[in-house]
């Protein structure tokens, strides 16, 4: 049997720009906004205020252990919204194909985005595909960007930080960048590690019950937690202390890292919430998220404290003291 | 002077990153919805029922005359929702880069977008910067989704054709796809074609007050008059009849067009209106196309007809008839 493959034709509009929106996206993506095939998706009126959000992902390759390009492109721009306190609810979808790449690759990728929208609980509405030479694009890029609506009474923003908040992780973190390093460069491991991949919303949605004790949210993608700890605390005008021994790493990621010269505190992670709750609520929040699937391996990794503003101080496991910068020249590209 | 290049660490999400989003995007496009740097936009509620559309734009070369990339990655996702009858009010802005492009050229990119954002009436409300491997992404793509808000009592849909109804559209057809294939192939032309490349929200929004007479709109961009006319005379169930003396087209396009084998009918426009009016408002929307300069030159094209569903039918100058199907096999790559 022949493969089929993408031609620069099926990104120029006409006939076979249309047979693939036909045969491949509405079987797979299909919903009633999709199908009416229009310029752009009539959404339903909602009482909350809409939160928007876009990412582009160019992860090579495109498959690895515990997701894909497609999973990716929807649970990281569902998580980018839920971070701001959004229940997500709706997507677009525009893929950036290279002429020549199977169109079975394509329908795979198509799926995964179908079961992650499933599992996220969301629609992808509206859409566009576009085609470029061989050589260029790498298979496929995909563009998602995302509405969702704010719950009522949410605001979460790094001014709302105190000295004494305590700062918390969901799990353990570098499991999604170590296992794109590790497909990408054929390292032969023992244990595998998995993408994290997953949409942080169920997690987030207990976590707003806690109301106002809860005061700022991230995903920490790439750059991993350090970027966001640096950013938060340059941003609430506060610093940060956080404490080795306390922030989860698998051991077999610890052992990537320590090989290839990485810090697991940069490295990206596609599942995980990096919070910051009052010192009162820090230990509810914590049992929130330890009795979630998602958050089993959760901990209170740090402290917001008086001080330089801007400052991430790193307590060693081996009792020293470091300082935790902004990652500049990049560790890991194409991650996400 | 050195020339200032894009790096992999631009796309990292660390110190580069934020670098050229404070340094570059918010200096040209900000706003406070981006200013606040956050993951995504909060947005104001309104009252109609939002209208969300994405495109992804690959066109090659990225400046050609009378617009580039940024220009048209702006005018064409505004150009989608105003056609269905949605005012556009905010659009996302997504980069893919390529390792090595020049910095002044995404400034310029950028400052293009800041001046249709103006002239288009819209907020780029939030965004992502990727970056891949130099060799991938012909220096760079843009994807931009945008929301619009519906006008109260609007009803535009292929199912309220009737036989009798005009088809009109706004001006002379393919000024985009020959003025980006003339620079592209190096043409040597005594007049150059400009890309017609423009925001049609203010044509639209006079339209929509004719009401019910209005029942069809659509920005013939890829695949041209041609695609258009076919998909809706598929999905209206009824056939379309065309005459080829009506449609403008510029000279300098005709002739263009002869030489290389290329039918107007299916070069793309990004500045220009289809629309289908019942036959008693016909002339007053011709009316108000021709007292605005996007639409000097609109001309009642042709008519709905009972018979064949999907038919669309050409009278030729010559006094012959035609087919017009839809494009198979592409006619013009990488055009948006």
């Amino acid at each position: 049997m022949t493969k089929e493959l993408i031609l620069l034709a099926h990104g120029d509009g006409g006939r076979l720009s249309r047979e693939i929106v036909e045969t491949l996206f509405l079987k797979v993506l299909g919903n009633r906004y999709l199908e009416a095939l229009d310029d752009g998706a009539l959404l339903p009126k909602r009482s909350g205020r809409p939160v928007y959000t876009t990412d582009s992902y160019v992860v090579k390759p495109l498959f690895f252990p515990g997701g894909d390009i497609g999973m990716l492109s929807v649970f990281g721009t569902c998580n980018d919204l839920s971070v701001m306190g959004a229940r997500p609810e709706f997507l677009s979808c525009a893929y950036i194909l290279e002429e020549g790449l199977e169109i079975e690759t394509l329908r795979r990728v198509a799926a995964s985005m179908a079961e992650a929208c499933e599992r996220a609980g969301v629609k992808i509405v509206t859409g566009d595909t576009k085609v470029v030479e061989r050589g260029k694009a790498d298979g496929l890029y995909i563009n998602t960007t995302g509405i969702g609506y704010l719950r009522d009474g949410i605001h979460l923003s790094p001014a709302r930080l105190k000295p004494g908040d305590r700062v918390l992780v969901s799990g353990p973190i570098g499991d999604h960048g170590i296992a794109v390093l590790a497909v990408r460069e054929r390292l032969a491991l023992s244990t595998p590690v998995r993408s994290d991949a997953a949409s942080i919303w169920p997690l987030v949605e207990k976590l707003l019950d806690l109301g106002g004790s809860i005061k700022f949210m991230r995903d920490p993608t790439r750059g991993g937690l350090a970027t966001v700890l640096c950013e938060l605390a340059k941003s609430s005008g506060h610093s940060i202390e956080i404490r080795e021994d306390a922030i989860p790493v698998r051991d077999e990621v610890r052992g990537i890292c320590e090989i290839l010269g990485f810090d697991p505190l940069y490295v990206a992670n596609e599942g995980k919430l990096v919070l910051v709750v009052s010192k009162k609520g820090a230990e509810r929040a914590l049992d929130i998220l330890c009795s979630h699937p998602l958050g089993q391996e959760a901990s209170i990794v740090g402290e917001v404290k008086e001080g330089p503003r801007g400052l991430v101080v790193l307590h060693t496991r081996a009792g020293g003291r470091r300082l935790v910068d902004m990652l500049s020249g990049e560790q890991l590209p194409r991650i996400c």
